[in-house]
């Protein structure tokens, strides 16, 4: 490590802080078209990279590198440059997201079911982040919760609650920004496609008591992490208890619905299964329905009995059991050998296999495909 | 324009998308210097420039740039990267804050201030994104509000409110954001520095609904937008209106405090004249008291007769009138002008002359500084 000579901030430094860049890093052209632009005079190679595909920008005049790619398909699109194999997002454009540890940018293409994303000219639910306590896992916990259009000024109504669950490396953010939920609600609400409902993003990582940066954790680093030891499933009661007070929800089964996605369906299947007369909507998507770990657990007989769970559970006639998967993504087998499971004891469910793999793109569509469904 | 070939995307360029970086791109030391990270093989230089000051980085081994600092004082701090000389933020490092169209890096020196607007182990509020409707503009509006711990679970307990304005190309994310109102007010509350608060951040550019991306207008390019022309001043009887009818607040004027930094300081200043018994409390922060444009505005008068205005509120003997301005601030010469004009009538303020100038490192010292005396 060298030592720094520091020098005092000079006003061009200053200004360097605060500038707004000449050029859009990204346009979406009225033909469905993207125009990339990054002003990098020195660079000898810029590129950029998302899950549209990749491309090469070619240089202009006075370091300006860009390039259009063909119309694209009506989406959410994340992306990155490379400038000279540094990967680089520009400072100059505000719109990132970020998935676990990383920033992207990203753009929506409009159509369906980039419409469905985007903030639509339509009556806004309220955003909140809440800290409630557990007492199971004994500390108090971010969560963030979405109240439909109209909650605040419908006197005594009660709504029914849609708990949502991240994956892997998420958190209580994760729905909200990738997932864009609050968008999607906000839409199919107002059309009449969803009905007014409370959803509940909790985070999925007891050893956290919330999202990177806001903890007193302070800005610790984000990676892989979760919980997978019956802890979450086992404090998820605290969970419901707080919701229910805190909020005017209607408290029967049928009026409640759990989903999560990767880990958060790992999460849905346990949490389902143990709560059995809770949850009349249960939502699998992308689900590592063998997510489990220690059997040294704060409650391991949660992951026990799955069978005779499975029995009470379906003998209770859920209105929906739902189950996603992308054809390519890698939790695939693992979620067909649990459908044959099901097919082998007659247990009703719907199936939804959509094309790619373990991906938000995948978990957006999900969403608003069981959203649609809920509490009919 | 180039048109790009796009390829499918690889398994490799995926990946790319999702890694987590194998450096921290900042690390606060326990001896309270910082080092700095990046990792740039083909770079051939690589500084970093923050409102610390600007280092140069070293090369290392596999191309990791490194630089360490010497003890820097307690405070919040942005910085960016210039890689040969390209502006750089580490996509791995997700900490970021957005200033009107620029996202920089931040890390909190702890002490004193930096612990004040760190995640505290202590209660904390509940921050919420709301929407409201104007009838004086015709549309619905974003608002960012922030109620106390407790505020909730306290029964028909009733709340001062504090209204909190951003400055020009600011938005209702602004004081949340690299302003942390919401860790100072939690910090400030529990250790029983200041009352329980309400504390509501508008959005100051009567122009937009919503934040960048928050609204129909989608992915804006910001800029320094901001009302000048009384609309926003207009408006604000509908922010009251709506937040004591949705809130629990104390509907007087001992109960109401009005602030804000620059753009939102000269609206202060003009709100609190025009509503003359509406604020005991009035915070002038780097002010722009001449802070004005059209007199075709959709309330022209609101400009007009400062003088008798003064007169007014001043007879009302507000509880506090603050001003705060840096020695080296733009608006310097502005604000002294005012204060002899206050002076020469014999109106009381209280005056804060800290160092530096037009900056949120001032900001966020104002707001703790005022927050503490109100509604006492």
């Amino acid at each position: 490590m060298a030592a720094a000579a520091l020098s005092f901030l000079t006003a061009s430094a200053q200004q360097s802080l605060w500038d707004i860049s000449e050029y859009e890093s990204v346009k979406v052209n009225p033909d469905r078209t993207v125009t990339f632009c990054v002003s990098a005079p020195k660079a000898v190679k810029v590129e950029v990279v998302g899950d549209f595909g990749s491309a090469s920008l070619a240089e202009g005049e006075k370091g300006v590198w860009s390039c259009t790619t063909g119309p694209l398909e009506s989406e959410l699109y994340n992306f990155r440059f490379y400038v000279d194999d540094l990967p680089y997002n520009d400072p100059g454009n505000t719109y990132v997201q970020r998935d676990i540890s990383n920033l992207m940018h990203y753009f929506i293409v409009p159509g369906n079911p980039g419409d469905l994303y985007s903030v639509g000219d339509v009556p806004h639910g309220t955003v909140s982040r809440v800290w409630y306590h557990s007492d199971v896992l004994g500390k108090d916990r971010r969560m963030a919760v979405y109240t439909p259009a109209g909650y605040e000024t419908s006197g005594n109504k009660r709504y029914p609650v849609l708990y949502l669950l991240h994956g892997m490396g998420g958190d209580e953010e994760a729905w909200l920004c990738t997932g864009r939920a609050a968008q999607i609600m906000d839409n199919l609400i107002a059309k009449g496609e969803a009905v007014p409902m409370i959803v509940v993003m909790t985070n999925g990582c007891t050893k956290h008591q919330a999202a990177p940066g806001e903890s007193v954790e302070g800005n610790f680093r984000p990676y892989n992490s979760g919980s997978s030891d019956t802890s979450f499933e086992a404090h998820f009661k605290d969970v419901i208890s707080f919701v229910d007070g805190r909020y005017r929800t209607v408290r029967k089964s049928s009026s409640r619905a759990i989903a999560g996605l990767s880990m958060g369906g790992g999460h849905s299947y346990w949490i389902s299964m143990n709560y059995p007369k809770t949850f009349d909507y249960v939502g699998l998507f992308s689900a590592a329905v063998r997510l489990r770990t220690a059997k040294d657990g704060i409650a391991p007989e949660m992951y026990e009995d799955v069978d005779a769970k499975l029995d009470r559970l379906f003998a209770n006639d859920p209105k929906l059991y739902y189950i996603a998967i992308g054809k390519d993504d890698f939790l695939f087998n693992e979620n067909k050998a649990y459908r044959e499971k099901l097919d082998s004891k007659g247990y009703r469910y719907v199936y939804f296999e959509s094309e790619g793999g373990h991906v938000w793109r995948n978990w957006r569509i999900y969403l608003a495909d069981f959203a649609r469904r809920l509490f009919k």
